[in-house]
């Protein structure tokens, strides 16, 4: 634990549970663990190694018939640090182990369909890291703030939500949901931050600011949304945010748990090793 | 040039020409660079930092109805190093800007159809570094060695090749193509290393030693490839990988240049910036 940093494990202090109040958490604390940017970012880099090899025997894993996948779902309000998560985290994982889609609004396509159809088709296969950048919570977020369909309809969703997570851990998938939390005070500098750079003024779009508009609604709908989908087969695990450093770490100690609990061991071989050295050696 | 350790780039020293002879390339040079495993891997930190940021540069693009891509095509012997230069080289590039798909054998579906479909549906979209680990030259490599269609229908693929190649550079794709070059002594030993270790032994099938007995008809059908396939458009380019330290930086510098050609910046916006700006101020 030293040589971590961290006093408590994230999947423990950030897990949601039933009498969740999204108000309560601190976006600018840093629960587990006492660092600073500087020490974050040696974690980082220390345990994605970790991460990496973990990856790599679910892979292997994979290649001899294993079914199991990680699938780490983030869901965010604008400027929370969803990108980053992607760079800085995930990055250390094996571009062939890893696979980051990014749902948008939906196509005239995808809206044909119920709303997980989608999302079905981007689930990880075998020996993979899903990291699904939004997700299937979208049509409860801003579908929801949003009034995109009925109110009943929005209702269903959460039961639906929950049943289709149960069928995906079922089929071998181990899910991380991950809420990053920032406040709106934080959110309005980094908006600031995005109109004065040029490398960043792309990221930003007029529309951004209508959503931040509804900022107490979508808390409201994030609440209601983790409390009624955290289960313990696909818990939620809200994030605080403001400290870039400590999300990064946070979620990536929530990947690194998730994975340690999946036991990985490099598979037994199927064929017999003596006998493969004497051909190569004759050969 | 002093700064990244090249004395002449190997877009140069490495692309193939219309004499190109494949036995006269030895696998353990390193041309353009005279460093070691350790200047390699610092070489490889720092411009990795580069290949992120253009690549970044690349997806804005997109975002403002850019269509350019890249395509890294990699074909190798086994052992030869595509994982390395996925891990090693790709991995510097966030998750959401690459794309890496692993061409095995095809299935009964993707034997229905023409050998490019199945290669079709994994080109990167705007914005996206794909990376093929094969690719459809496997349909002119074991395709040949194993004669697993006629000799005319072989022959006629390598100008269906350039074709398609064609189209897709003119649909905004830069394509990079590296055959990574080991020597027969050099698989041997990373063979023998495989079997050797626990957490290598499942990535060796007793397999590999049957294509390993064909090592010249594999050099035959690669250079012919590669001295077919290798236009101004879409170069091949060989990489001596007995040093996996060289091949890495040798691909990362092919990409890079690539990418550098490719003239990247940040798009302009579509939006008032001031009025955002003020905007944000008054919310």
């Amino acid at each position: 634990m030293a040589q971590s940093g961290w006093n408590s494990s994230p999947s423990e202090l950030l897990k949601v549970g039933q009498r969740f109040v999204l108000a309560d958490v601190d976006t600018s604390s840093t629960p587990g663990i006492r660092a600073n940017k500087t020490a974050g970012e040696k974690i980082l880099a220390k345990k994605g190694v970790e991460l990496n090899d973990l990856q790599e025997r679910l892979w292997a894993e994979s290649r001899y018939g294993g079914t199991r996948s990680l699938l780490l779902v983030l869901q965010a309000m604008d400027t929370a640090g969803k990108g980053g998560i992607l760079e800085h985290v995930m990055g250390a994982i094996s571009p062939e182990g890893i696979r980051a889609y990014a749902f948008k609004k939906p196509t005239d396509e995808e809206l044909a369909h119920d709303f997980l159809w989608r999302v079905r088709r981007q689930l990880p296969t075998p020996g993979v890291v899903g990291v699904f950048d939004r997700s299937h919570y979208e049509d409860v977020l801003i579908g929801r703030v949003r009034n995109l369909a009925e109110p009943g309809v929005i209702a269903h969703r959460y039961t639906q939500i929950k049943e289709f997570e149960q069928e995906i851990v079922a089929n071998g998938t181990t899910i991380v949901k991950v809420m990053l939390h920032i406040s709106e005070d934080e959110q309005g500098a980094r908006l600031a931050d995005r109109l004065e750079r040029r490398d960043k003024q792309w990221k930003y779009n007029p529309g951004d600011l209508d959503e931040r508009a509804l900022w107490p609604q979508y808390q409201e709908a994030y609440e209601l949304a983790v409390q009624k989908t955290s289960t313990a087969d696909a818990p939620w695990f809200v994030v605080p945010a403001d400290h870039k450093w400590y999300a990064r770490i946070a979620v990536q100690r929530l990947l690194l748990d998730a994975l340690r609990g999946m036991k990985l061991d490099w598979p037994q071989v199927d064929y017999d090793i003596e006998v493969e050295k004497a051909r190569l050696r004759a050969g």
